[in-house]
């Protein structure tokens, strides 16, 4: 079966995050009031073919820690949409 | 009150998503079976301070429509956590 699975990658929290630093000043910029903090991370959907979710949640974890995520920078979320 | 929204950005499903292919390949090629696709966006969280929920979400509205997502190759959709 076909599993939809959304990874989310994200700057460590205890990290600086110059990308989000210059969306909020391109927002505030714009006029925009009220927004305090931006992060920016990535946002990744695998199609994966596997026997169970279980096996396909494996796929998933094992794909975040070989090459979507670089944990000294980011940590990841997975989760599995269906 | 500071509200925490969460926008999720990704390249519009008739297109071509140059860097998810690649990524694509590189899981192949580090062995992992099953994945079939991969489309990579970005996942932005906002901190907005707002006198409510409702305003929160528009100002990431208005953010996601100016700056953060290029309707031309992207969708946006936008999540409050709390």
């Amino acid at each position: 079966m076909t599993y939809n699975v959304q990874i989310k990658v994200m700057p460590l929290k205890d990290l600086l995050d110059p990308q989000g630093k210059a969306v909020l000043g391109g927002l505030l910029n714009l006029g925009l009031k009220g927004v305090e903090e931006v992060r920016i991370g990535k946002h990744i959907t695998l199609q994966i073919d596997a026997d169970s979710e279980d096996a396909a949640k494996q796929v998933a974890e094992e794909a975040s820690k070989k090459l979507l995520a670089n944990p000294v920078m980011e940590f990841y979320e997975i989760e599995m949409i269906n």
